[in-house]
């Protein structure tokens, strides 16, 4: 089943904020078989709405928009969308309460613009939104050759749109909307290799993929994630040939597979320890505290993680982490002795299995003489040894934080895997 | 200056990336007046691509397109640009010797398929990308009515794009269309009140400005950013007038200004420490390293911040920051006292002036009864005392998180403010 997405909002079209809701709905949708066509980005205006409106259904039978919901002026897609499909504005009493309840909740106080997301067109059936007051609305439409289509008009705020899309929305949309293709994918993490070596090693494999079948190349800052497609009309047919194409595609990777499965480096590193009951610490200089960060945004990473020290300053360094000062002097703080000593003063202090460090030129400026900007020096310690490295990333500061930070999880998770 | 974007790639339709290419030409290019109409994305298929070409043409006199440049055989771009805008495909040696040195300096070897990056539409003209493989190439294109219209095709890979954008495609699109139209922004940061409060406060000021002007809101997680924007032909007259509004603006918002300009909660603890020389730590439990990350992220950081302690653990709690295991073991170590305890402790480590501390329960498990999922405990430890609150976010683990950040942030940049 088709989708096409309207993201509306000129806070969108001036880059001051990023539209997640878009990929978020699509990868919700695939593994049903359903997929995003086309996503368009419009201003808070009525002939762009209306005009994005008409492209989408000309394009696909479920459209959905996000944003454009908001209690304040800018916000004027309600408007729009009564008078494209019909009726006038009415005060829903649901969604009144609804509003009344969250205000109450929060502590707030109702005022007239809030009271005014209660509103909704009389052609729409309202989806109550649990988590926020913006309502949901749901129109029925008819394509000139007579298909059903189907509107959804969604709020922006991203993790309103993430709930009641996956409880209420998708739901109701594949009831209205069923269907017997069946859309299968596997996904696995690929690390130390370009995307272009990878892809000519695995032109073979390419070219003898079944009908259906599609192989799907997801770089992101230190990985590769392979996606393997496969659809038809069959299950039966389709997962016993997905089955043999894995096992294909596996052997073809070899040594580069990081792992089985659609997982980020952080996640993987968990895995790999809770696997073996390891614990983990971070010790960190130019990424900053992006390593821990990562790490505790997993679920349940507190089952695992002890902690971490952020040693921006030389005497955070020497102080707390007991690197030694000298060496510091000697070899500069950014040298693979002192990214030793971070992450064996770290495993020290936390008493934790393992550990990371990272010591860097993050830029843009700080570059000395044989130590430009984007020289990171990477260490793990383990019960069985430290292994570090000197690395240098080219591309901005957050870059070369985010590929300091990858190098060091992807690093750790090697030292486990061979342990 | 209208500008239409495309985005092509089947990876964002599936949401396994997020287009942040269209939002950083978005901002780039406001303050010359120009601005983003429309943005679609689209799938690496050739009727999707030439479609969403005829639309953007039709809306914006300046196209752009990113993504669907890559070696791998998802991309097909540059053949669809080759029957759309005539002429074949050519090898260009100087991409070619581009792809060839960056491949030299990256270490990897060349391929038959990093070679067909050299590849161009004989119809286009080759801008060099100095810092990626893929050429940028740039096609002219007549409207119907006659207008002159331009294609500019760039990489995926943002920092190729923001790079590239910005230093060559750009200024190119400037000197071939003049323009003489004047855009003035300013942006203020707004914190401790909620959207609908103070669009209602706002509604007689929003009335009352003059043909041209416009306010909008940017809400983000705790904070609400405003921005005024003045368009005419003279800016000697629209000047005057924005200096006018803005201080009326400035006054309507009171107390609750955070920040006379446009920067991130991150930002603007800096620039406060830098006011006054002071440094700044960090004690982080339930936001993992993140307040310490986004304080790193800002270029310069390091003149005021000298680390901090990701404390997960509570053994890493009492050992490392000097928390008392009795109040944890009676309170609970999502309580006020450690939280205290924790700023406290990171400050005398480290020998900050001031320091943040964070201990709370981010979800989705953790939870215990009279601390429900989203309790954070936050204290700001100062020359001039310690202060401290325990709030109740709502929403996922990532919210959560990202909440007591920017929460954490504000408190401190407050108690600044008031010394």
């Amino acid at each position: 089943m088709n989708v096409a997405i309207i993201v509306i909002g000129d806070e969108l079209l001036i880059g001051q904020v990023t539209d997640t809701n878009s990929g978020f709905i699509a990868r919700h949708i695939a593994p049903y078989g359903w997929q995003v066509v086309n996503v368009q980005v419009v201003a808070d205006d009525a002939d762009c709405i209306s005009r994005a409106m008409d492209r989408a259904f000309a394009l696909a039978p479920v459209v959905l928009t996000t944003g454009g919901l908001g209690p304040t002026k800018d916000d004027i897609t309600k408007g729009v969308m009564c008078r494209y499909f019909g009726g006038e504005l009415i005060e829903d009493s649901e969604v009144l309460d609804n509003v009344k309840n969250i205000f109450k909740k929060r502590g707030l106080k109702l005022n007239d613009l809030t009271r005014s997301q209660a509103m909704v067109p009389s052609s729409c059936k309202v989806i109550q939104n649990r988590v926020g007051t913006a309502p949901i609305m749901w129109f029925n439409h008819v394509h000139p050759n007579g298909a059903s289509q189907v509107l959804v008009s969604m709020p922006g705020v991203p993790f309103e749109t993430a709930e009641m899309f996956t409880s209420e929305v998708f739901p109701r949309l594949r009831a209205f909307f069923p269907s017997d293709l069946d859309v299968e994918h596997r996904t696995m993490v690929v690390a130390d290799i370009s995307e272009s070596d990878l892809a000519t090693r695995l032109e073979g494999f390419e070219a003898q993929l079944p009908q259906g079948f599609h192989l799907a190349y997801l770089p992101k800052p230190g990985i590769i994630r392979l996606r393997l497609d496969a659809m038809g009309n069959d299950r039966s047919v389709i997962l016993p040939m997905l089955d043999e194409q894995w096992a294909k595609l596996t052997e073809e990777v070899g040594d580069n597979l990081l792992w089985n499965g659609d997982a980020e480096p952080a996640e993987i590193l968990l895995k790999e320890l809770d696997k073996r009951a390891l614990t983990v610490a971070t010790a960190e200089s130019c990424t900053g505290g992006n390593i821990a960060h990562l790490i505790t945004l997993v679920p349940g990473s507190s089952s695992a993680m002890l902690g971490g020290v952020v040693s921006y300053a030389n005497t955070v360094k020497t102080h707390v982490l007991g690197v030694n000062a000298d060496v510091i002097n000697s070899l500069g703080a950014v040298s693979i002795p002192v990214a030793e000593q971070m992450a064996e003063g770290v495993r020290g202090i936390t008493h934790a299995d393992i550990a990371m460090s990272t010591s860097g030129i993050a830029g843009p400026g700080g570059a000395v003489p044989g130590k430009p900007v984007g020289t990171v020096c990477i260490a793990v310690a383990t019960p069985w040894g430290t292994i570090s490295g000197e690395y240098h990333f080219p591309g901005s500061r957050s870059r070369v934080i985010d590929r300091a930070t990858q190098t060091a999880l992807i690093l750790a998770i090697r030292q486990l895997q061979k342990h």
